[in-house]
Formats: structure tokens, sequence, C-alpha cells
């Protein structure tokens, strides 16, 4: 018998914990769920902050330790927003405690910690736990749209796999944020940005990566300022403007990554990620060309997807730039008009949705990743840094 | 003394009620707002609909009565969502009864109706009750920030003003809506459209129009089907997909509207408004040349803004694509980091927030129109209209 | 018994002499035909200038007499470059004197010329001698795919027409060069962009102007700096670097002319063109929405067409930004391979090559415009100015 | 004493003959040049092919023996457009025989020939004879002045080269060309394309690549429709419509080549080249990214280059679409007025002018590779192959 309210448990009031929270206060609006949606309760690591950020968002009630939402009743599903050092502790006690658990990407730091969470999830999953990865991407409804059109067999036999995800928040000036310490975050641009653009290639083709031929690693800002005590450790993108302190400390994540792989129906891929490609703010990039047409998606024009159809005439054949805005694009008819555009948020709200619309035993609109689903990302992040460090082929089938 | 609240009384949940819902929702989770708000009341016109929304939006109460509205203490500000020809019966009555009111656009659908918003607002203000009208584009980060540059004098004298709203929902297989009957609409194209961009133009150049030189009416579909009973007569743009009967009648509306006009610091000016400009869903779009830089425009790429630096040498001069994504511009730090970007209805969210804020006694980013400024849109609307008819150029001081 | 040999006589050594020029020396190379091409004389006002400009490209004499050309049997078509007040002489002559005439847009200054030379050409015509009008953007291959989409139907009923040409060269810095004197230039913006759109709108619907509904005209730069008397009269676009007096006088045509018109199959038009559009620096554009679906062109983006096909399913529309230079489109195929772009240039070489043809008993691949055809235009600019003189609207009919 | 004349020895007649016959034929037009340019003879395998184009182009003599050109006295320099694998048997026994020699990129298709001709150029230079590599891209307005901005070191630091070259013709369908074939092209898309971006990356950059860490060759099509006999074998990219036999063969080339590489300064870098990547006609990209800002090029807009400042207040920062036709642009002044855009042949007949410059002992408008410079390019491609096969990454250094 499904239940009639989803109570959710949020952990973490930083950047996604914001993105979250707009989340499931506005899917129920946009979208008819199978489910209430109660914003239950919110853990977070500063009494004082927690508090402030669950007035503000509506959320019921608020902790300074996760491990009490594991204790209410009302939870059904966590929803984790930790730096990524923490998602597995976090995820693998509410599984253990049958919560389901929808976790932010990349599944974890660690290739161990993902393997546990895996694992959990498997044994979870026994006694009907579900599990969910926010690859917010999937839901933009171009991607959506990219995935149904490789689907429908309108690109063909694959051959080029084209991906980057280029930001630029990462230059000298920037401090030693979390995101730039190993410990915490288990990579820089990797973890954080090939893990998206592995989970939208995968998801778009429906191929998976087979082997990481070459790979670089490259720490280009060795040394960053020290962020001063006061909070600023788990801070987020925004925390550039943070306050800094004049001493210094070594960096250690990967500024950038870069790989080529090769995929399970014969293509040849190539990914970027990156923090210092100054001018790119946010350039998640997508082209996948096959034999009867290709696709091409940038995120900072996230409403467009531009499809080639090799199957028109020469003379008519174009670029075709679809604004996926329309009532008969993915996920777009629940929001505006054609052409009102939408933003990064829906990609949450939509995935809010469809995480209500699978616990209600409703099919989303696309698929979501679970946790055995990202752990294949993960994979291939790990192979990729292996291929890196060893200059050496890696196939991901050695990676388990 | 302001009060720590500020009650809303919605009126209308078409499109533009869903759009207001959601700003009111959204914008105190983004902004740190001097008074609370407070969904108080949602009226409609049926009981059951009425009562569907209110409890989807999460509105205190509702009602199939707007007046009902009036009655209630803790509505402060009245939000008028109607067709156009209700406008001004609404918000008359609710700046009599001492209640702020938020129009949507255009002011009214006939001169006649704007003249007596815009007595009623002056005599309302006398009394410190207060106007605004809902021109959301002014809130899209790029024109807020064009407005800022033209401000700052990095145009210098203005030459040219192009501004077009292009849509084409209104094929011929596009029934008869309410926007298509002069007597609900006032207008079609123009009153919905044109409003948009004039009130961009004004607000952007800091100029107002002071003459129509030439203009075109057309109206291309003259019959329409009629759009069956069953609850379907005022039903916005997404009418497209309620079902239609046999029967045809007259549009009474114009498909489209050009004119020609002057701005009082001596530019040229063009605008166009149509529904039937194919392949164009949402195509709002501003020029502005001037002797020290231009400026262009493209809502369906509502996060750009393209700035041409006249003061350059001529090798490095281009068409820069500001992404007005960054803390550094108008609305965008409130929202998300660099480039994760924003949709349609940020413009609402910003307003509501901005309302609450010049309710607070604090200023807003850029100016919100109240009704005396929405007035002078009116007065250029009314001009071109009659230009078009007469067949002659009519000066704007002419129009009172 | 068509000739063997196609003498060309140029008359004008500036801008247009070196465009036709190259026109002349390079169409023979990439298209194949049916007589050969033989610069044969080339005619300027300055004796040294001329010797020098015939070495240059490679014509076999030369002259400061245009009349010089009439007198000699090897020419048989005269291609007149010279300022617009110069057109209507040198073409007549040269028809009576039996030469086929190619004569730069306009077709002349005033109508008053323009309507002697269409009568003069067709007297001509009864002998079997033929003229020729320079609409270069004709024989873009984007702009040549336009016409024959619309041609097969493929936009159906036409709804709007949307043409401008936005330069940026005529700002207050620059000298009164001759296209700035009305005696010698005729008009300023107008004749020299106008006339351009309004043939690429009537060549691309196939419809013709019918009525100027209203027009504006404008002069932004009322005065200025005098060009120094050595040679700088007739000296084209460039001549902004030229040495400039410090004694000013007026400008006598205008910098700026917008109208509004209607298309003979119902659709409804906008033009404009200014030399003051700070940062288009040739941006010639043109939008034509239809039923079935829509065109857009950007000369900026010569190479691009972008098409909208309504007869997609929703889900399936885009703008097609189709790469005018496969062998299946217009001219593009005798140049070089896919994507290999093409420039200005271009139209000049591809009409000189259809003359050509035309002179050879081919057909030209798209029409090309003839005096009678280029009398069309003049009407409509002429119509254009008295409309904006006498603000009221004119019939394109009324002008004969 | 530097002669008055030039005279041009052609050896070949297929795409690139006619690219760079149009290039010596159009150069002394558009430049003032130190030396006349005179075409002289024409070599070609086929008597009656090599006459009609010879005719065609307006070559002095023609001859189906190469060798003829190094008797004539005339032959002051000797142009390579052969295919690769007779680039080095042609351009030595030109060096041998004192004639200057402009060769086609690749350099040649096997190391081994790359560096016979490296030190034949090297010994010829001591007799004051010299070599010229037709890497047409550099002199791409937009890609000369991308080079400027680096070396005027606008980019500061480099941290990303990102290139690609991506064409579509090599489908399943195409039959096996020439440049299919081993034994004759050296390599596929590699030799052909890659070899372009890689100059054009140390071009940009003024950087050396110094390592190849990854690399990826793959053959998607590994049979071809045989050609068949009758003159198609030596037939170049238009050659995808010659009649084709129904007979197989195996494509001995490369259809894609990536690989990843690090540059001398510091910066990370991705090459990508193939013939599969359908839609993508000659999309020929090139993106630097630096601390102090970016450049963004894409040859299928060639006119335009963009570039990110990032030393503007961030609020200010976009990318800048330059158009590089003003006359302040590299080669831009010598053709036509400003966004009056060029083509792809400009490239080659700016290469001819700069040519004729560097041996009137002029300088060229930016520096034109000799076989030393091109034979870099040519241990790059070999290190990438290297690296593809051994699957190791490989040092350029051991590469001689």
């Amino acid at each position: 018998m499904a239940e009639k309210t989803l109570g959710i448990g949020l952990v973490g009031t930083k950047f996604m914990g914001r993105a979250h929270s707009n989340a499931w206060m506005t899917a129920p609006r946009f979208f008819d769920l199978p489910r209430e949606v109660l914003m239950r309760a919110v853990a977070g690591r500063d009494v004082a902050d927690v508090a402030a950020f669950s007035r503000r968002w509506g959320w019921q009630c608020c902790t300074d330790d996760w491990r009490d939402l594991l204790d209410d009743p009302q939870v059904g599903l966590v929803d984790v927003c930790t730096p990524n050092h923490v998602h597995a502790e976090v995820s693998i006690a509410a599984l253990e405690a049958g919560r389901h658990v929808a976790c932010e990407k990349p599944l974890a730091g660690t290739i161990a910690d993902a393997r546990a969470m895996r694992d959990a999830a498997r044994k979870a999953a026994r006694r009907g736990v579900r599990t969910f990865v926010w690859f917010n991407y999937r839901r933009c409804p171009a991607v959506a749209l990219a995935h149904q059109l490789v689907k429908e067999g309108r690109l063909g036999r694959i051959f080029h796999v084209r991906a980057s995800y280029l930001q630029d928040w990462g230059g000298p000036s920037t401090p030693l944020l979390w995101r730039f310490q190993g410990k915490l975050a288990g990579s820089g641009a990797h973890g954080d940005l090939n893990a998206h653009i592995i989970d939208m290639a995968r998801f778009v083709t429906g191929e998976e990566v087979t082997e990481v031929v070459g790979a670089l690693e490259e720490t280009f800002v060795k040394e960053r300022d020290l962020v001063e005590a006061s909070g600023g450790a788990i801070s987020g993108k925004g925390a550039k403007r943070a306050t800094r302190g004049r001493r210094k400390a070594k960096s250690t994540v990967d500024d950038a990554v870069l790989f080529l792989a090769r995929m399970s129906g014969g293509a040849v891929a190539s990914f970027e990620a990156t923090r210092l490609a100054t001018g790119n703010q946010n350039r998640n990039t997508l082209e996948v060309n096959g034999e009867k047409g290709s696709l091409r998606f940038d995120f900072e024009r996230m409403n467009e997807l531009s499809w080639w159809d090799h199957a028109l005439p020469a003379r008519l054949r174009g670029w075709s730039v679809i604004m996926c805005t329309d009532a008969a694009h993915p996920y777009a008819g629940n929001y505006w008009p054609a052409a009102h555009v939408l933003g990064y948020e829906h990609g949450f709200v939509s995935q809010a949705a469809d995480i209500a619309m699978a616990l209600g035993r409703r099919k989303p609109v696309v698929p979501i990743p679970d946790f055995a689903d990202a752990f294949e990302v993960q994979r291939v992040l790990e192979a990729a840094i292996r291929c890196a460090r060893t200059r050496r082929p890696v196939s991901v089938a050695d990676i388990r």
C-alpha cells in the first residue's frame, strides 16, 4: 500500500540544500503527484544556520544532527546534500533505517564509498527501499529530448560522443574551499563536473563507457588562500566572496581532468571537466554524432537542443535549434507556454516530481538513476583517474 | 508605521494567476524582504476551480467573488490577473477600499478604463495607497542591466529603437479564446505584446514615445472556431488544446500591429507585435543603437544581453554577449551561481520581491511601474491604433 | 547567332568598379560559360587612376571618357558602376548604341531617371538588347535558396515580411562623401540600402509591395565635414579614412528611412535602412513568416539560411540553420566543398556568370532583374519617400 | 637583387590546384606586391585535364610531367598540390633545382618524408632558397587576430587549448578515394585535419606541444566501395559524387584521431579530427583559455572571433563576437568594407600575397610556416599516432 504522504528529511543547507528545498516546495504546484510532499525536517551542522534555513524554506523542523531524521517516523525519504565524503555514512544509515534515499551526485568521493553505497542500496531494495541520485541535467527538457531521440533510433549507429563541462570560478584568486580539499571532496572538477557529463553521455546514448584510453589530470593552481575559520569551510560556489586569510595551503584536488574513451556501441568519446576555462561559466556541453543524425547541447542555452537530421535531402539539411519548451517536450508542458523559458532550478523540480512519481508507483518521464546506475558513473571516474595516474589505458570492467 | 505582514489577495487563476502565485510563494525564499508575504486569499469565477487552485498554491482561503477580498482585513494588496476588461473595476474598487493594487499589464483594454484607473491611483496615493503594474520583463536581469547601462551614459545619444514581440500561437487553427474577443481583451497582439515592448523601450532608453508616424493593424484570421461552452471561455494561451466546436465566429481583435514612432530624445523607433510570426514562439526583442554603443536583447535567450562598446578601438570592437547571471547583475545574485540560468518566471518572482520592498520602504532594484507610468504605455497603444485607423500621424500629446 | 565573346566595358573604378572587375575576372574560372568574357575596357574620371586600375585588374584598355566605350565594337555590354545620378545618362546612351547594359543598383537616384531608363530598356529590348541590374544579394546562395523554398510552396500563405539593412559607418565623424550629397546620390540609406531589401523581399516572396502605409525619414547628422578637394569627391565607403577639411556643409540625404507596407498577397511588411545603427556593420536581414513555415537571413552570416518547417510535429520543430554551401544549393557547387564558406564578392561573381549565361541563351540559376524589374523597386522607394514627406499612405500604383 | 617577376609552377590540378590558381590570380589585385606574379606553368597527370585546367585558370603553359617545371627558367617557385606521398619527391627536386617551394599541408604523409624535406629545406636555405607550407587558416583574419591578441599578452598564462576539426563527408557511402588509401595519403583525418589544428594551436598560443598523453585512432568504416578506374583515383573531396563500382576494399587510414597533450607553457590540450561527425561539414574550431581572457574560433563562422576579456568588471564581461572584417584587422582591409564578409578562399589569396611579400623582402602580416615549422606539426602527428598504437604517452622530444 502506497502511503499518501512523502515526508522529506533534508541533510545539507548550502547550494544544493537550497536547490532541493526549492524543488520539494515547487514540484507539487506544477505536477500532479501521487503522493503529497511534506517538507518535514532539515539537518545542518550549525544550529543557528539550520534554523534560519528551515524558516526560510518552510521545513517543519530542524536539527544539527542528521541522525535525528532517522528517528522521525514522518521522514520517508532522506535527501543527502552534504559534501561528498559524508554521502556514504548518511545514505547507508538512512537505508538501514528503511528510508528511501535521494543523494546528490557524485555518488561518493571515493570508489570504496560508492561501492558500499551500491551494496547497501541492493540490500535495502529487497525491503522495497529505493535510491535516487540527483543527476539533475537528465531532466533538462533538451537533454531528456535528446535521450528520446536516440532511443527512437534517429541517430543510428553512434560514432562520436563529445562532452565537456567547463567552468571558470576556480582561478588563482579563489580560496581553498572544501571543493579544493581532497579529503572532503574526493576530487575537484572530476567528481563535480565529469560525473555530470559521464551520466549525460550514458543517458543520452544508452551506451556504457567501456575503456578509458588516455587521461590527463592537472592542478594549475597548486596553493590557495585559506578560508578564514568562521563558517566558511563548507560553503559552496558562492564562497568566492568569502573573506580570505593570508595564509595559503596546498590544493589537493584536480582543477581539470580530460579523458578519451570507448563506448560499448563502438563510439569514441572525449570528456573534459575544468574550473579554469575562463569565460565558460557553466558550459556543460554534449555532442553526439551518429550515422543518421547528430545532436548538440550546451547548458548555457539549456532550452535549446540542436538536431541534425541526415535523412533530409542535402539541400534542406541544417542544425535545427529546437526550443524545448513546447507541451510536446518532456517536462515543459508542466510549466509555462512555449518559449517562456525554463532555468537551472527546473531540473531539480522535475526530479523531485519524478521521485514522488516513482514512490507513488507511477513512471517518471525519463529514468531516474539509482545507486547502481550512479555507481557506473563512479567506475568511469575511477578508471579515468587511474588512467591519468598510471599513464596506461584502463578497462572499466576492471573497476568493481 | 509599516506593517510586518503583507497579505495578498489574488484575482484570477489562469496563466497569470499561476505565475503570480509562484512569485509570491517563491520571492521570500530568495530575497530578504522587509515584510512577510502572506498568501491570504484567491478569487476566481468557478467555485471548484478556485478551490483546487487555492489548495495547489497554498492560499489560505478562496472565493468566487473578488469583492470578498476587500472585506478581508488581512488583504493588504490586491493582485489583479483577470482579463483586461475587468482590470478597472477590480483595481478601482480595491484602491477605494484602501488596498494597494498590483495589476497585470496592459493597464486596461481601453484608454477610458486606463484613465479612470490612473485617476483612482492618483487619488489613492494621497492616502498612501500604492499601485504597481506587472511589466515583468523589466526584471529580467538582462533588461534591467540594459536600463542601467543606458542610464550610465554608455550609449550616448540614441538614434534607433527597434522593438518586436513575435509569437505564433494565433494561427488559423487556434479557436476564439477571450484573447480574440475585443470586448474582453480590448485588443489582440497590440495590448498583449506591444504593451510589453513599449514599456521596455521606455524603461531601457529613459525616453518617451512622442509621436506615432505610421501604423498598420491587421487581422489575418477573420473567423475562428468557437470554444465549446465548458469552461474554456477564459482560458489563456494553453487553450490551444481546448476542444473546439464546429461553429465559427468573427475575431474582433488585431492579429498584428506594427508602428513607427519618434522618441523624446530624437531617436526613431519601430514596434511590431504579432501572433502569427510562425517559428517565433516568444521572441520579445529590443535593439537600441546609440552614438557610443548599442544593445540587443531577445527574450528567447533571456539570460543574455548583447552590448557593443563603440569606445573600444575598431580592432577590438564586437557584440559582447553578457550572460547576466553573475552576482554583479541585477537580481541574479539572489538566485544561483553564474550561468546557472534563470527562466521566465523569475521576472515575476523578482517583481513580487520588489513590490514587498517598496511597501516596506526599501528601494526596488530598478523602478516598478505604477498606474501613472503604465498609463503612458496606454497612450502610446492608443496613439498607434488611432494612427492605424485614421491613416494619419498621431501625437501622443493628443492622447490624454 | 550568339557571339562567342562577350566584351565588357566598365564605367567606374571605385568600390563597385573593383567588385565587378573581380567578378568578370573570376566568373569564367568557376562557371562553364557559353560566352567567353573579355575584359575589354574601363572608363574613369581620372586618367592616372583609371590607368592604374586597368593594369591592376587586367582590362585591355582604359579611358577617361565613358563615351569611348560605345565606339569600341568589341564592347558588347556596358557595366555601369558610377554614382547614381550618372546611371541614366550612361545606360541610355549605351542602350541606344545597341549595347547590353548591366547597371548597379539602385536603378537611378530619381524616379524620373529610373523611368527614362526603363523606357529606354523597353525600346532597346525590341532590338534584342538586354538590361540587368546588380542586385547582388539575390545570388547569395542562402537568398537564392529562400526564393526557391517559397516558390515550392514551403511557406504557404505569407503573413509577415521583416526587412532591415543596418550599417553604422555614417556616424558624425564621417565626412560629406558623395553618398551624403543629394544631387549625386539621390538619397542616403534609402536608395543605397532599402533598394536592396525591397528587391530581396520581392524576390524571395514573389509578391509586390502595393502600399506604403507609414514612413519615417531622418537625417540625424545635419552637417558633415567637407572632404578636401583632392580626388575624394567620388570615393565610396572606404573614404571614411579620407583627409577632411575643417569646413562643414549640410548633408542633403537621409541617414535612415523606415517604412511599413502591404504586399500583394496580403502580408504586412516593415523595411528599415540606416547608416547609424552602431555595431551593425552590414546587417542585411530578411524574415518571412508564412502559414506553413518561416525563413530568416542575416547577411553578416551570409552562408546560413534559417528555416522553420511548421509541418513537422511540434516536438521536432526548430529553426534549422542550413549552411548553404552544399553542391545542392544554388551556386555553391561551383565554388568549394561544403562549409568552405563563401563571401561577399561571390554574389557578384555569380551574377557576372548568370549575365553571361543569359546572353548565351542559357537560363540563369535564379532570375536576374532587368530595368523593368528594378523600376518596381524604384517605385517603392519613391512611394516610401512621398509617404514620409506627405505623412499620408501612398499607393505604389500611383507611382508610374 | 630581388627579381621583379615571380614565376609560379603549380603541381596538381584538383581541389588545391584550383584554390592555389585562384590565389595566384587574385592576390595581385587586392595586394600591392613587391614582385609581379606570373602564372607560368601547371603540371598534372592527365594531358587533356591539365590543358583544360591551364586554359581555365590562365596558366601560360602546361605539362603532364612536373619535372618540366624545373627546366623552365621562368619558374621561380614550385607550388606543390599533389597527394601527400608525392610532396617529398617534388619538393626536394625543386629545392635542389634552386626553386623556392610552397607545399600543401601536411608537410608529408610520413615522418620520414617530412624529415627529408626539412633537411632539404635547410640545405637549400643556405643558397637563399625559401620554403613555405600552406597552412591556410593562419591567414583567416580571425585566426591572425587571435595570434596577435595572445602575443600582446591579453590572455596571460594559458590553461587550456581545445581544438577540433570535424567533417562529415566520410560516411559509409563515400567510396575509396585516395584520401582513404594509406599509401597515397599517409593517414586519414589525422594528417588532413589534425595537421591544421596542431598548426593553429601552435600559431595562436606561441607554444609547442611537448607530450601526447593519450590518443585514440579509429576507422569506423572498415571497407569502402572502389572508385571505378576512369580517372577517379586522385580526386579530392568533390569525388563523393564519383561513380562507384560494386567491389569493396579495405580502408587503410583512420577516420578519426583524438589526442590529449601538454603544451610547453603548462597548458593542457585536446585535439580531435574526424570525417564522421555528421552535421559538422567543416567545423574547424579552436578555444584557448587563459588567466586574463579566452578566445573561441569556429571556421564555419570564419569572419568571427569570440574574445572574453577577463580584465573587465564582472558585470560587463561577455563573449565579444568580433567581426574580423574591419580595416584594422589583419588582411581584411585589403578586400572589402566592414562586414562585407570573406570566405574560405581568401586565406589562400592572402597567403599567396604573403609569399610574394616574403620573396620581395617584405614582412608578411603574420609568420608563414616553412618546412622546419611544418616539421614540428609532423612530429606531433607522429607522436599522436605512436601514442594511439602503443597505448603509452609519447614525448614529442622523442620524435626527430
